[in-house]
Parts: structure tokens; sequence; C-alpha cells
């Protein structure tokens, strides 16, 4: 087993309160919403993204008899929690956001509907796989916006976390509006056109840099980029237009040349010099290194067309964690009220809805007018659609959503707020639950 | 296959380099180190972690035969590529740190002497596992510094960065000294104690929190540890009082109240104040809530025995990524140097003496006074010695690294340096290399 595909994968308190809940037969509905409690400080929205991972997850949720023998040998369950986790099965709904939806504080992006224990059981890993999906869709999507018709590509496998941060990282960018990922998985898994070129080591295992130029263009010959910085980036640059006649009449196209130190805006502009005058106006220009969507502002007007996006997306380095939660807001029929300092909850099943000019919050039973962004996607543990299309539905429909935001949310800075209404019925309903409380 | 066993969790570059070097013949021996370029803004050293599962990955690395047949489909590779990945092995040597011990940055932590398609194509990945493990290692040092005498308990599996990331952090804090995790995997994994409480959502299940408290007690009645504060945490640490009693006689044994809200310090006292005047002396307090080791310090007089350090850990939310790289830097036998702009190396293969004042970095070939900290660990792909055992060796190893860090370092404030020396023999070396390619 993996760690990816095991339920032991969780914290413990899910087990201990698993038991409890089964010794006083408290597996009445329960309705938990996930949802982020505050914008992080240097974004503007929002954008949804792991729902599909989720889903893969809930549908494929069971024990192995290894791992109920494990959880029986360590002395801590009784007899009728060994029994429930060896049949056990999620069986419950799901209602969320389409994946590439923006959203806002506040608003569920996804909500389970099942018996407690289920619903409480699948909490820790439905927040570690949403989490790190938004995070880094949302970070992506700020590059996107920064570089409009650039190539941006997602570089960040070996400083992600882990294995499956990695992977996931590659989806999320492309999700977003990246073209694609330097991750070979990325691509045999999702379909995500990959990218690569050649690291310093190549240059550094060759006695001549022209020559490694030469042997990596005639063994791929195919949309060749050389990097070349390994030395000196002019100096480089002058190899690479000394070298094209000869690597021309072997076939070889030469696609581009990647800069990935120094002075990005400063070295493009006179390697663009160089190629130009040594005719090679077609071979553009790739840049990486320490990028983020800060960096590409600031490169807007340097002569560079496209851009790898490795260490600071993948880590969300600016901000990596979001303040999310999954909570209960209703169970045997009641809305519930978490009130701890600083995290209070709204109560009850919402529903988001948008119009042009705001987002409202309020209950399902309440509608509003706009477009209500919760659909339900699972039904008694089974998915109700296959998986959209990650192409034509999903990148498509996160492209339309970015398209559609109000100009101010679009810059890098934060500070625009987008307003979203608390309805009368919410409201109320949470008044009424202070009070009886208190 | 999942992610972590898949060979295609690589960057695209791996692939298209091992072609060209394929094609060439370019098969001869290299030597490749991962180090740190530099600290961290907030370190003072870096904690070794990550090995085991390197050298996992190195004895297990195999491509599968559907593998190899995606790699054909895609075009991109010809036939002797394609045989070449159907037989991978990793044939390799390789030295490195023992898991726990300090180091400081040039200090190559990790060493492969192999065939260069080999000691190329496994670079990804081997990032990918140092650098996560001795980012969190290295932080949760500084809590177990920061925090003498306290119970730490990693916290962290629903806000890291996928599945694996949630794993490995938990046994890179308790590599580094804390006492164990939430995570339950890890326990059946690694042998780390889990620990855990209860949720906010089993207090608001109940329609009142005492019964939630006595319900909870009653179904795992061994050190129980009560979440006090969904509603109003000096009223739960009354209830809590007041239940006592009745618990007692059935075989309840409370070992702790958790806050996870407010003022940490504040509430711990009144909550101290409440537990002795209800005659819960024995009763500890536990805390969590958005911690790390700035939190820890500042509570250091507050009546707190425990502390769940949980997201700003797992996320190493102050400093998510490392500046780190894994170079060539010896090819068919002779030594090589990058020189691109502020990312020099040091070449050729490498070792590190410590002695009480300073390390010493040199040649291999170059002995020094003090203790070598890089050893042979695998030989033709083999391991050489079993897994060391994480709580005899790694764990007491670790500890006895932090024990004999000089008073400065072990501060949280950044500012004083371990002088990292580079032995005559190795500037020659770089001075030779620079005049020769100048």
């Amino acid at each position: 087993m993996t760690p990816a595909s095991s339920l032991l994968l969780t914290d413990l308190y899910q087990f201990t309160m698993l038991q409890a809940y089964l010794d006083r037969g408290m597996t009445d509905t329960a309705v938990f919403e996930f949802y982020s409690r505050r914008l992080p400080e240097h974004r503007c929205f929002l954008l949804a993204a792991g729902l599909e991972s989720a889903l893969e997850f809930l549908e494929s949720a069971r024990f192995t008899a290894e791992e109920v023998d494990w959880l029986a040998s360590t002395g801590r369950f009784n007899r009728r929690f060994l029994d429930y986790v060896a049949e056990f099965r999620f069986s419950g709904e799901v209602h969320a956001m389409q994946e590439g939806t923006v959203f806002f504080p506040d608003e569920p992006v996804l909500r389970i509907t099942a018996p407690l224990p289920e619903a409480q059981l699948v909490e820790t890993r439905l927040i570690n796989l949403l989490q790190y999906q938004i995070l880094v869709a949302s970070k992506a999507a700020r590059s996107v916006l920064a570089a409009p018709g650039k190539l941006l590509v997602e570089f960040g496998l070996r400083r992600a976390h882990g294995a499956e941060a990695g992977l996931l990282a590659a989806r999320s960018a492309y999700l977003a509006g990246f073209a694609g990922s330097s991750n070979v998985l990325a691509e045999q898994r999702y379909g995500i056109p990959s990218f690569g070129t050649m690291a310093h080591s190549f240059i550094l295992a060759h006695h001549d840099e022209e020559q490694a130029f030469a042997d990596f263009a005639l063994s791929l010959p195919h949309n060749v980029t050389f990097l070349i910085d390994t030395y000196d980036t002019e100096a480089g640059a002058e190899k690479v237009v000394h070298l094209a006649p000869r690597l021309k009449e072997q076939g070889v196209t030469i696609r581009s040349v990647r800069l990935d130190s120094g002075d990005l805006a400063d070295h493009a502009r006179k390697v663009r010099r160089i190629l130009d005058h040594g005719g090679l106006t077609e071979v553009g220009i790739f840049a990486s290194g320490d990028l983020d969507e800060y960096a590409l502002q600031e490169l807007a007007s340097a002569p560079i067309g496209g851009f790898g996006i490795g260490t600071r997306l993948t880590t969300c380095a600016d901000q990596p964690y979001l303040n999310c939660a999954y909570k209960l807001q209703e169970y045997a029929g009641l809305p519930r009220r978490k009130r701890s300092e600083g995290k209070a909850t709204w109560p009850g099943r919402k529903q988001v809805y948008r119009t042009p000019e705001k987002d409202v919050l309020t209950l399902e039973s309440d509608p509003q007018p706009g477009t209500p962004l919760l659909e339900r996607v699972m039904a008694d543990g089974q998915r109700l659609r296959p998986a959209p299309d990650l192409d034509t539905t999903l990148r498509a429909h996160a492209a339309a959503q970015l398209a559609a935001l109000p100009q101010a949310l679009r810059r890098l800075e934060p500070g625009a707020v987008y307003e979203v209404e608390i309805a009368p019925a919410l409201q109320q309903l949470a008044d009424r639950l202070d009070a009886a409380d208190s």
C-alpha cells in the first residue's frame, strides 16, 4: 500500500471518534463543508481544484485486511470498531464546485452528506487533497494573469513536498492555464504536455559547450532548446549562432535558448540581439530560475517568450497553507455552529449564488438570483457523471472564470475585495443558534 | 503504479539527456553531490534527513513494461533509449551523511557515483525526497530546542502538500526529537507513536458538551484528552471538573485537556487554576493551533505540558524550500565546475571533517583531522547495511548532534555562523579549473 491509497493516512482522532460514535449509536446523517476561512494575504480570489481526486478517494476508500489486522493489533479498538472498518465504504453524497471555479472565503467548495462516522472518517485526506491543489491552482492563475500570451511551464517537481505534491502541482497549474509541465508522469497520467530542455550537468559532462549543444541536438533534433548559461550566457548564445547552419543541414530545428541565472531581462535583451544578428530570429528565449508571478510581471517587457515556473509555485512559497476547514454544519437534521474564538462557522447546508456584482451565501433551502455554484456530483458513494475532461471542460471552465473576474481582482496586488453577501436566512439561523446556546 | 514508485515521476529533460548520453556513448563514471547552497534566512543549521527513503528509491528503481510501452508510444525516443530503460537498474555507489547529522551549506549530504546515465536519471526524485525531509527535520529541531522537556506531537497531515509529504513529515519530525505524530500510517509504517484527541465536530454532534466528553471517555477510557474550546474554554474546563468523579468511578483516566484557540497562555493559566481547584492536579494541558517554534518559545512559561505542531511545520511555512542542488562534480575521472552567476560549485569528490571548532570541506583524497561525515552506504546498487533503527540509532544520533551544537546555534534567532573551512586542496582545484577554462 502507498500513502495515497491507505485509509491509515489519517489522524488518530478520526479513529477514536469513530469508536465513540459507533458505541453511542451516533450514525445519523451529518453534513460537513470544506471552505476557506479567509483569503491568503496576497490573494484576491481562490480557484477550486482537487475535486476529481477527492471523488476518486471517496469511491475507492477501503481498509485492507492487513490494515484491519494491524488496527486490531494496537489493542486500542473494540470489536464493533474493527467490524465497521473491515466493511467500510463511503455511501454518502457530495455537492461541490467544479474544478476551475473562482471562489471566496466562507463559500463551501465541497459538502459531504453521509452517516456521521463516514463523513468524519474522510476529513483528513479530503483536506489534504483539496488544500494543496487549491493553493497551487490559485497561485498558478496569478502567473497566467500576469503573463498573457506567454508559454508557462510548471518546473517544480524536484522541490515539491514529496511525490504526490509534484504530480498534483502539474495538474493544478495546467488547470489554471499553464501550457504544461516538466513532469513526465503528469503527461502519462493526465495527458498534460511535458516540456524539457537540458541540465547544466549535460554541458559540464562535455569538454566543450558547443559540442554539448551539437550532441544534444543531433540526438533529439525536433524543437531543441539549448541551456546557455553554464559558463557565460552571451558566449553561449554566440555558440548557438555559430552552430546553427551545421545543425540546420542535419535537420535540427532550434526552438529556443534557455536562461537560468543572472539578470534575466538584461541577458534576454543581449541574447536577442545576438540571435537576431546571427539570423536566428525564429529562435525564442525561454527563462527560468526562482520565478513567480511577480517576476513575470517585472519581465513583461523583456524579449522572453516562455517561462519555467518551479519551486515558488509548487511549494506555494509566499503562502504554503490555506486557512481552511472541514466543519460539521448539521447533524441529525439540526444545524450546528462552532463558536471558538476567531473560528466561528456559518451553520446549515449552504449554497453560493453568483451574480455579475456579488456572490450570495445562503442556505440550500433559500434560492437566490444568480448561478448556484455547488452541484451534486456523488450519491450513494458513486459519481453521478464521468470525470470531466481536463482540457475541454475543466481548463476551459477555469479560463472562462478568470476572464470573467472583475479587473481589480485580476491584478497581483491584493486589496480588491469581491462582495460575498450573507443572506438574511443564513444570518437568522446563526443568530438563532447563538441565542439557543447562550 | 503510484506517483512515489514510478520512474516517470521525473523531469522530461532527464529522458532527453539520457538519450543523448546513450547515443554518444557517454556512459563513464559520474559523481554528483547533493548539498544546500546557503542556509534559509531563519536557520543556523540543517539536519540531514531522507537518506533511507533515497536508498529505498535507488534499490527499487525500475520501469514497468507498461511505462516502457508508454514511453515508446510518445514517439520521442529511439530504440537504444527504450532498450536501456527496459533494463534499467541503479548500479552505483552512495556516500552520505547519516540521517540526523547536523550540516551546513556547501557540505555534500549525499554523493552518487555511477555511470552518467544512471546518476543523471535519479536526480529529480532524489532532490524531491531529500529536500523536503531536510526542511521538516531542520524546522522540527528548532521546536525541540525551543521547548525542552515538553511533549511535541506532529499534527500537520491535513495541510501537508499531499499524502507522501504527510507521511514523511511525521518521520522527519520524529527523527528530530518529536514524541510522535497524529498520523496513524506513520505508526503502522515506521513505529512512530501516534497521538490523538477529539475534533470540534465531536462536540458539535452532541447536544451537550459535557455529554460529549462522557461519551468519548467511556468509549476510550485510557489517557483521555478533552478538547475544551468549542464554546467557552474555561466553561469547558469546569465541565471536566464536574464530570471527573463520575468518570473515575467508571475507570476513566483523564490525561489532559486541549486548548486550540484564543490566547493560549492566558487560557492555560485560567484552566490550570480551574483544574487544580477541582482536584485535577494530575491532568495536563495540551495546546495546538497555528503553533511553531516561535510560539513555543513565547509559551515557555505557560502551564502547558504538550503541544500539537501542525501546519507551519509540515508546510515549512517560513521556509518552504531549500536552496539546494544535485550537481555533477566529476565525469570520466575529471573534476567539473559550474560557474553560472551565483550558482558556482565546488568541484570533485568531497568529504566533510568535523572538529569541535569547525568543519573542513575538502576533497576525499585529502584527509583532515576530525570525524568524516560522509560514509559509503551503497555499492553496486545495494545497501551495505540494513536500514538503521529509527529509535535507537537515528533519533539518538540526531539528539546527540543537537546536544553538541554550539550554544549560539541553538537559539531561534539567526546570525550565529558555524565555520566551514574550505581546505587548500579544494580551493586549488577550483582555481585550476577556472584558469583552464578561461
